[in-house]
């Protein structure tokens, strides 16, 4: 893709399969790019792509304005910049990780002399650079406005607020929700096998049916939560904890792990023992509370 | 409702808020309904809908063709029929429980002389009747063809299979999903609130994410599952186990208890070390049998 004008440069650092993910997004969307990784092995096939690889660290830093990181812990993060000058670089660091240590490593970077933004991809590197992707950022508000533009080759970028540790809480409590949604989806799929019953029959009812759920159970429990009003006609901490004991059972029964599900029949009983057997479920969010 | 012909008599033993949203359902249809509680005080609005009281429940039995049974549990159906005559009835059994217990009461039923229908609502009370209503059955067959039509009044109807324990297995899957759902949307609420996030406005962000993951991941467990091809390039449960370690750090420094995930950690842990660390989450549903 040709611009009007040229596009500006920008460093990545990491080239496991999301790194170099979005390096090949960047260069197809024509910006000069240049590339490091502690092992240069990774650097050939994007260098066939028209990467520029660089020596060192110090060198791919200081190629461009913008440096993307993406390792795999953010102690690799820290470890590899302890060294090496950023005055006036803008540091995208888009390695998974806790708020804590994102705040931990914008705080190293501004000292450093870096702006810092803290990123949550929202995809996998097959996705990077197609319409469902999306990056949450965090952190410098004035960096990320003057790099949206470059940001956008890589997928929607959605704003999260100045905490450069909110990215990755967006993400971690959106891939949490996700997880768990998968916890159900593999208990449910490995219950109806027992029986002979193929996944690929029951995918269809059961996608229905978490689907209808989903948009019921997000904004009622979202409501409730908000407004601390748990108490219930539908569907009681009391009534979900006696059907409960039929669905541990019933794993039980049909040599199905209930190991997913034991501590949530706990904090059912929890609930219920500590006088809460009257409220719906959104109850519960309040009890994960430590 | 008036209909072109007589509609056919129907009992319901068993009015808790179940059985009783059953029972109006029945009479708005235009059915003869008799009902019959443990404690009679239970039938007053019924019977102020038109409902006819019976004093027994052998009364109650014998007043029509069709028995619909709502209890708390199916050791309450077991006990409450023990001593009856159902000779030619068909007995509805809509109480939560095992496919188990749906089994050993159809064996019973059969004994006494009926037909067995078992039954799963997929449905809180204030939703009989409506569209989103439906109820899972599984048994005699004939007997359903015969009593579809009456059934049909509490929701729609759906065909799972002759053996009594079907519908019970199918509820309890389906509600699992939920369930797993719902873990995943109580954790992440419990997540963004320790940052002054409000539920309201996690909400759509979180129901968008999870509905997107949900219409790619059931499918694509269900054909990994049922192909036994677990090998990914996308998300291996190497990087998910990686990656989640972050997550129950995360969960601790917010202030919130990973006790609903931990087990999930485990199960990656084990995956990993028994050497699935190249395949995909679908492979953890193998590793749910015991």
């Amino acid at each position: 893709m040709s611009k009007p004008f040229p596009a500006s440069p920008v460093s990545v650092l990491g080239l496991g399969m999301m790194g170099s993910a979005l390096a090949a997004a960047l260069l197809d969307a024509g910006h000069p790019v240049t590339v490091w990784n502690r092992s240069a092995a990774k650097t050939g096939p994007l260098v066939a792509q028209g990467a520029t690889p660089a020596e060192t660290v110090t060198d791919a830093v200081a190629a461009s304005p913008l440096v993307i990181v993406c390792f795999t812990t953010n102690d690799n993060v820290g470890e590899t910049l302890a060294a090496v000058d950023l005055t006036g670089k803008t540091l995208v660091n888009l390695t998974n990780g806790t708020p804590a240590q994102a705040r931990a490593l914008a705080l190293r970077a501004r000292k450093q002399g870096a702006s810092y933004l803290d990123g949550g991809i929202m995809a996998v590197p097959q996705m990077i650079a197609t319409p469902g992707a999306y990056v949450l950022y965090s952190g410098d508000e004035q960096a990320y406005e003057t790099h949206r533009p470059t940001l956008a080759a890589l997928g929607g970028t959605q704003w999260v607020g100045t905490d450069p540790g909110r990215a990755a809480l967006h993400d971690i409590a959106l891939l949490t929700g996700m997880y768990g949604m998968f916890i159900g989806v593999a208990q449910a799929f490995a219950l109806v096998r027992t029986e002979n019953i193929t996944a690929a029959e029951f995918a269809e009812p059961l996608h229905a049916w978490v689907s209808a759920m989903l948009g019921g159970v997000v904004p009622g429990v979202a409501a409730a939560v908000d407004s601390g009003q748990h108490l219930t006609d539908v569907s009681s901490l009391g009534i979900n904890q006696a059907a409960f004991s039929n669905f541990i059972e019933t794993y039980d029964d049909q040599g199905v792990s209930p190991e997913l599900f034991v501590p949530f029949q706990k904090l059912l009983d929890r609930s219920v023992a500590e006088g809460h057997a009257a409220d719906g479920l959104s109850r519960l969010v309040d009890l994960l509370k430590k």
